[in-house]
């Protein structure tokens, strides 16, 4: 069986210059995460995560209310009201989006508005960003704020959460002021970055993409399901806070602002493994991994 | 219902310098598509085209011999030799790869290779090779070679083929030396860009990659199938060529070369459908769509 990603430490590659690598010259990702302290991690706050259990499983999403407050409020109202609660995921186009909920479904939104002002972009300004060394065909600078996928440009001063795997939005028509979140999509392919600033990113999937991205595609038009039995029934989405503390998924993810996370982003611009034999020298900010582990006893 | 792909044309947006949209102003994708000729579409080679037989339906591959020639040979010798027909898909990692074949089935391989040298790059001289103009994260220059998205550099004067969504490459061990076709992957999440250069792509994916992308993830290391009963059977791997006339699945795909194509990315790079309302400027390589058809009466 042939293997394409043994993990095993090989002689050291040329560092490059724009990452402060510290220890990362020839340690794997691998590697990396072994020598992470605990203080590098930290627990999603339970105000800002909802969990969507599935007939399979539980997604939990980790909402980035930095970017999109708005958004971030209205999820939690809809999620108290359970508005998802027996609505279904109706579309999955292959290498695009899994979208689920429904924007007039006709149901009680308790304290959520109908619909929301745009949050595409926010000043960059007070925002905590780690940057990252290399070009984006997409934006002037990429990097990350507090775990999220980000871009920003000098020129207007904003910044904004870009569209990689597993990022979640909120849908809205051709209206900018047409979203409220009661309708979510998930990226399940190729980062469509041509989306960025064009509609509001809430924050991403921690645990249960796979839930998702292994559907079957909607043979409809964009990849909706045409027929009711082949949409995947949502059982509930509730915000982690007003679960059980004994039913929390209770997770932890690398801080992005920390040595151990520019260590791990250097690991993975030039790969240290033993299979690799040409380090690309250069990574994209959508291939960045944001390790995410069980809460440690 | 919110959609976010709607399909309509508006005002023109701000045009770019770097190619040359003639009459792509204002025209979506679908525009550009319903103008083409059918001189901007070509038929696939049965002698380069492979049929995948699963259960489920037929993955149909295109092999490009001007980056891999040995890969190629040795393809067609293993599809005569039926050396893939009762073997199985054994791997789907998430948001990375899906794998299938073996390596070291113990099976006659008929005039194909054991093992083959690494076709990793090669010269970019003589390449019909259709620029894109916008920078790209992993290379100095990305575009399309007849159909296939590549990457070349000037300081080496070599190109290779790259990893984006579909993507077909041959599976070898630690030692470059050690693929041979045998045991193939498909691209099923974002681009592993670095593995460019690092491994033998073959070829794409023209229909079918649902079939393998909707597939359930493997539960075991990498992605792979921890039960026999878990792995897809491979009904029958063939040849376009060696396959009756009746029984072939007559495709055409858009040719690259054409003002057609051009017209095409500058439709992406800008995108003109009403939703949308800043235009990213710029393409990622994989982010351009390789238009496939079934063959015009």
């Amino acid at each position: 069986m042939t293997q394409f990603a043994r993990v095993a430490a090989i002689a050291a590659l040329p560092l490059l210059i724009a990452t402060t690598p510290s220890l990362a010259a020839g340690r794997t990702m691998a590697d990396v995460l072994a020598a992470a302290k605990l203080s590098d991690w930290r627990s999603p706050d339970p105000n800002n995560t909802l969990y969507m259990d599935l007939p399979s499983g539980r997604v939990v999403i980790e909402l980035q209310p930095e970017f999109a407050p708005k958004h971030a409020a209205n999820l939690r109202a809809l999620a108290r009201a359970r508005y998802f609660d027996g609505l279904a995921v109706t579309r999955s186009q292959d290498n695009f989006v899994v979208q689920w909920g429904e924007a007039d479904a006709g149901k009680p939104m308790g304290d959520a508005k109908q619909a929301l002002a745009p949050e595409f972009t926010r000043p960059a300004a007070g925002l905590n960003f780690t940057v990252l060394p290399d070009r984006d065909t997409y934006a002037p600078q990429t990097g990350f704020v507090d775990g999220f996928p980000a871009a920003r440009e000098s020129a207007t001063g904003s910044a904004w959460m870009v569209h990689c795997y597993g990022m979640v939005g909120a849908g809205r028509d051709n209206d900018v002021n047409s979203g409220s979140g009661a309708e979510l999509y998930v990226v399940s392919g190729h980062a469509p970055r041509a989306l960025d600033r064009n509609i509001t990113l809430v924050g991403r999937v921690l645990q249960g993409m796979d839930l998702l991205s292994a559907l079957p595609r909607g043979q409809g038009a964009m990849g909706f399901y045409q027929k009711p039995e082949e949409r995947t029934p949502i059982t509930q989405i509730r915000l982690a806070a007003d679960v059980p503390a004994a039913q929390r998924t209770r997770l932890q993810v690398l801080r992005t602002d920390t040595q151990t996370f520019t260590d791990l982003v250097e690991s993975r611009r030039n790969r240290q493994d033993e299979w690799y034999k040409v380090p690309a020298g250069n990574i994209d900010v959508c291939n960045v991994p944001l390790p995410v582990r069980k809460e440690q006893p």
